[in-house]
Order: C-alpha cells, then sequence, then structure tokens
C-alpha cells in the first residue's frame, strides 16, 4: 500500500490481481453463463445458434462526468445504454463483457461502486457481466459489450419500415436531455422534484427493455433505440428503409411528456419541445408497426411512414413543431 | 471543413456518419455474420449453440505510441491479442467489434489505417469486423471484443494441469519485451535484421492461432495465452490448476530463441532470458497435456506439472535461470 492508512486507497496501491478480486463477487453470473470470467474468455450459451451482440464506449467528461453522478450511476448506465440495443432487435439480454481504462489515482470505492452500477442493472435481467479488462489510463473508459438471445426471433432491423406503418415510441423521451441541460447550468436540484427527475433520467435511463421482444412478437417491422434524438434517430431509420418517416405534433402525441418537462424548462428558460424531438439518451424503443396491428403495450403512435418524395428518404418533424427542431442530434466529434 | 484545405482531414472535419461511412467498406464481414454492422446489434451465428467472449483495451500511451508504429499495427495487434484468447479456449474466432475513443484531431488517415490493421488481421481468419463505437476523447483507446465458436468442443480453462503432465508453448516468447526494450531505448532498428524482427514483433504479435483448437483435439487438459509474462502465467494456471508448475532451464528448452534474442540483447545491455521469462506480449499459446500424449505441432515442452507442495500452488523457474526473473511481469497500475 502507497498511501497512508488514513486515506481512502486507490487503484495504484491495488495490483491487478487484487483489484478484480475484489470487485469480481460484485458482478452477476447470467443464466446463460457457461464459463465465468476468469479464464482467457468466457462460455455463454446461445439457444437458437445466433447471438446479437452491439458495443459502446463512455468516457469521462464527454459522456458522464464524476463530479455529476456516483459511480453507481455510470455503472447502471454504461449498462442501459448497451441493454437498449439489444432489446432494439428484439433479443433479450444475456452477457455483458467490459473494458475499464481507470487512472491510477482513482479510489478503490469508486470501481466497486461502478461494478455494483453494472450488476443492479443486469442482475435483474439475468444477464451475466462475464468477462472484463482492466487499465490505466488518463480518463475513465468503460467499454461495454452485450449480447443478446433472439429466441428463434428474426432480428427487427432499422430498414423495414414501408408506406403506410404506423411509427411508435415505447419509453421516454427528452427526460436525459432535460437532466443533461439542469447539471451544465449548475441548478440545484435536490429540492425539487420535477428536477430531480430529469436529473435521474439522464444518470440512470431506464430502457423498456422488454418492450423490446414484446414489440418483436407484435410484429414490429423496423427498431431501433433512440440514443442521440427522436429526429436524428428516425431520420437514420427512414434512411435505412428507404422511406420518409412524418412526426405527429409534440403537443398531441406527447402531450403528457410535454406536461412533465416544461416546469423544468421553465426554470431553465429552455425549450421543452426541442428536448423531447431532439434529446437524446432515454433509449427508449422507436418502432414501426403495420397499421392493422394494436400496439403492443408501453408504445404510442408518434407519427407514420410514407414514400420518400423527390427529397429522398427523410424525417419530416410536424410544421407545428418546425421551430423547435434547430440542433440535429449528437454528434461525438463537433457537438 | 474545419481544417483549410492543404490540411489532412481530422476526425472533428467529418461527421460520425460520414467517419463510419469512409471505414465501414474496409471491414471485413466473417463467415459467421448473419446481420453486418450498421443496425442497433449485429447478429452472429453461433452453430454449436454457444460461443466464447473476451475483451481487451489498448489505451495510447499505455499498450502504444502512435510515434512508435502506424496505424495498422496499432489496429493488427489490438485484433491480434484479443483473437489469442479465443485460440486459447480452443476455439475459432467468429467476430469482432470494436470501440474507438479517438481525439478530434486524430487524422481521418490515421483511423482509416486502424481499420486496414483490424481487416488485415481478421479477415485471413474468416473474422467479421461487426459492430463498434466511436467516442471523442483525450487519447486514442482501442477496446476489441472478440468472440469465438468451439465447433463442439469443451472450453480448454486454464484450470486443469494435474500432477505428472507436460508444459508446452506454441508461438512466440519474449521478443516483443525486446522489441519494446529497442523503441523504448530508441535504439535505432530499420538496419539491423534481428532488431527489426523483434521490433515487428512488439508492433505486430503473430499468435499461433490455429493451435489453439489443435491443442484441444489433442487433449490439451489446461491452455492459455501468454500476455504478461511465461512467469507470470503460468503462476497464473498454477493457481487456478491448485498445481506446481516446474519450468524447465531456458538454456535448454528455448535454446534456440535465446540465441536470436541475444544478439539485441547485447546491442542494448539487456538480459535475453528475462525476456524470454518474463516478457509478455507474445500471445503464445501455455498449455498442458497428458505425458504419454505427443504435442500438437508447433508446441514445445517447457516444463512440467507436479503436487502443490507448502508453498502452495506456484510457478517455479529453473534454479539455473532464478537469476533472471527478477520482475513477475507486467502490472497495468504499478507498472
Amino acid at each position: 500500500m502507497t498511501s497512508s492508512p488514513d486515506q481512502a486507497p486507490v487503484v495504484a496501491d491495488l495490483s491487478e490481481t487484487e483489484l478484480i478480486a475484489s470487485f469480481a463477487p460484485l458482478l452477476p453470473r447470467g443464466r446463460a453463463t457457461l464459463v465465468p470470467t476468469g479464464d482467457d474468455a468466457a462460455v455463454v450459451a446461445a439457444p437458437d445458434g445466433r447471438f446479437v451482440v452491439s458495443t459502446d464506449v463512455l468516457v469521462e467528461g464527454h459522456h458522464f462526468r464524476r463530479d455529476w453522478g456516483t459511480a453507481r450511476d455510470v455503472g447502471a448506465r454504461a449498462a442501459a445504454q448497451n441493454l437498449a440495443d439489444i432489446a432494439a432487435m428484439g433479443a433479450l439480454p444475456t452477457s455483458m463483457v467490459v473494458g475499464l481504462v481507470l487512472p491510477p489515482t482513482t479510489p478503490v470505492a469508486w470501481l466497486l461502486d461502478l461494478a455494483r452500477g453494472l450488476a443492479e442493472e443486469c442482475a435483474p435481467l439475468g444477464v451475466g457481466v462475464d468477462g472484463g479488462d482492466l487499465s490505466a489510463g488518463e480518463r475513465v473508459v468503460v467499454a461495454v459489450t452485450v449480447h443478446g438471445d433472439l429466441e428463434g426471433r428474426a432480428p427487427v432491423l432499422r430498414s423495414g419500415a414501408r408506406p403506410g406503418h404506423v411509427l411508435a415510441h415505447a419509453g421516454a423521451l427528452g427526460r436525459a436531455a432535460a437532466g443533461y441541460a439542469v447539471l451544465e447550468a449548475g441548478l440545484p436540484y435536490t429540492g425539487d422534484p420535477d428536477t430531480a427527475a430529469v436529473v435521474g433520467a439522464f444518470l440512470r435511463p431506464a430502457p423498456p427493455y422488454a418492450a423490446g421482444p414484446q414489440a418483436a412478437d407484435a410484429g414490429a417491422t423496423a427498431m431501433m433505440d433512440v440514443s442521440d434524438g427522436l429526429v436524428r434517430d428516425a431520420g437514420r431509420m427512414a434512411r435505412a428503409s428507404g422511406v420518409e418517416i412524418l412526426l405527429d405534433p409534440v403537443a398531441e402525441a406527447l402531450a403528457p411528456d410535454l406536461a412533465r418537462l416544461e416546469p423544468v424548462a421553465r426554470r431553465l428558460g429552455a425549450d421543452a419541445a426541442a428536448w423531447l424531438l431532439t434529446g437524446g439518451e432515454d433509449h427508449g424503443l422507436l418502432a414501426t408497426f403495420a397499421p392493422d396491428r394494436p400496439l403492443p403495450p408501453g408504445f404510442r403512435r408518434i407519427g407514420t411512414v410514407r414514400a420518400a418524395g423527390p427529397a429522398g428518404p427523410r424525417v419530416v418533424p410536424s410544421p407545428a413543431d418546425a421551430a423547435h427542431v434547430t440542433a440535429p442530434g449528437w454528434d461525438h466529434f463537433r457537438a
């Protein structure tokens, strides 16, 4: 131990083996885990002979700030945004591996809390944290790869939206963006329930995991998670499908969401409808369904699909909302 | 474009969509790829109802330096060290996903070369680069997750070494450590074939991928890749198996390897035997076999397994080599 006894230990005080021994017991084994973490690789069940895989990286100072929330929040959020990608294919998440870059001065307690956050999001879903890697670096980086089981379903891609289909959404919209705006403005939030709730939505998004496989079973023709904002992600779906997607006016389609965001928007002098249309990181599910199909639980109709016009495949917000769509969504390098 | 026309473009000059469009065509689709990169997640075949998964992170300034080698080297090395983990389970690698953190000032050409390096290592093995994520950050981070197919085999774990078994190794030992020492010393190397070869071994390790499944088929009882040095990794195998592992004298068991390293060691005033015993990053395969079994192609006997003594499970270098084992191997946080 290089730290004095009265200081909290940092990761440089422990060997890699000691660090792994300290957090490995906190990580859940999943229902599909055959050989867990600890060998060169883990072995995971893929009962239908396929697996779904997605990866996402969170970088300190870009995707999270250590002074904005706890390490549990960072772990839960890193897990949630990846698990949402699996749900968006119509699959059940089964297994996760996590690559971590940590500055040597990171408190060991922060690392353990990160592991607890990962576990809090994974364990209730039966997802194992089945492997990982630890490295030193200047900033914390959390690189998560998550796997899922389609249970025999066909994967639901972004490219299946067809003219006449209904566009629907499950989960939150605009709430993480509102929370981010509160934190960035340094606005006190613990005393105000509306404000505290959106900060919580940013620090710990709650994707509607079960809605993914349910949507697939209900005949979803296209699906994706909304990570970069409704307008930007619906635009991606439109281009992948070669269609035009028309969004309904948010004041009608998303009236309750708008009403819940407005008190926070007023405190900040911000635009609640813009959060709904362009705010990312809530990781709800955007899907299309044939018009004769009832929407599965949790989904709300927010638009329609029609053939692409002379302008080509694109998303078209309601004319009533045009003034709220100024930024098309997040770009990691140009934000 | 924010750069002037006579400057090479950097990643901040392109949108994330443009960047992805620029490198995606360079990435191979694998023989197991069912739905490639471009959706929320990829879908990969797992014919025997299981998959093997491992993850590793490379951090600029810790695992590589951009002024030491090309981006192709970085990409190939990131792929190789992960693919070796799959081979070490006795599996065939099938699919990779890559999370990238890039400073906004990274030349686009560097990113494209990184993709080429990944492809050069993956394509000959039929491995697809099936997904990824791009984020901005202060230093380059390459987070690779790789998957493999056991083709019906039982995974070969670290924990199967039993008293009486033979310890064997396939691939290079000490060469990457020698190359690292050359680069760190700033020694010129292009004019000297021995020195250039070890630098090449550090920049682009060449794990014996095929030897992994072959060892499994030949009855390997334990296996792992040597990423942190022979003594340290054999110690891990000993502890996982609850045995003592005795290493043969390197001057006998690894005489040709020693002879090839000695000219470089002399130039640096370094210890070639220490590179063999404690140098990591060559990603050869360490395996144990029952004594009555012939070793599969590429494996050389380098030690024996016996029951753990009063000191408990451990690795014991030959008494002839004790003076060469000063550092037990790499620790990411305390090195």
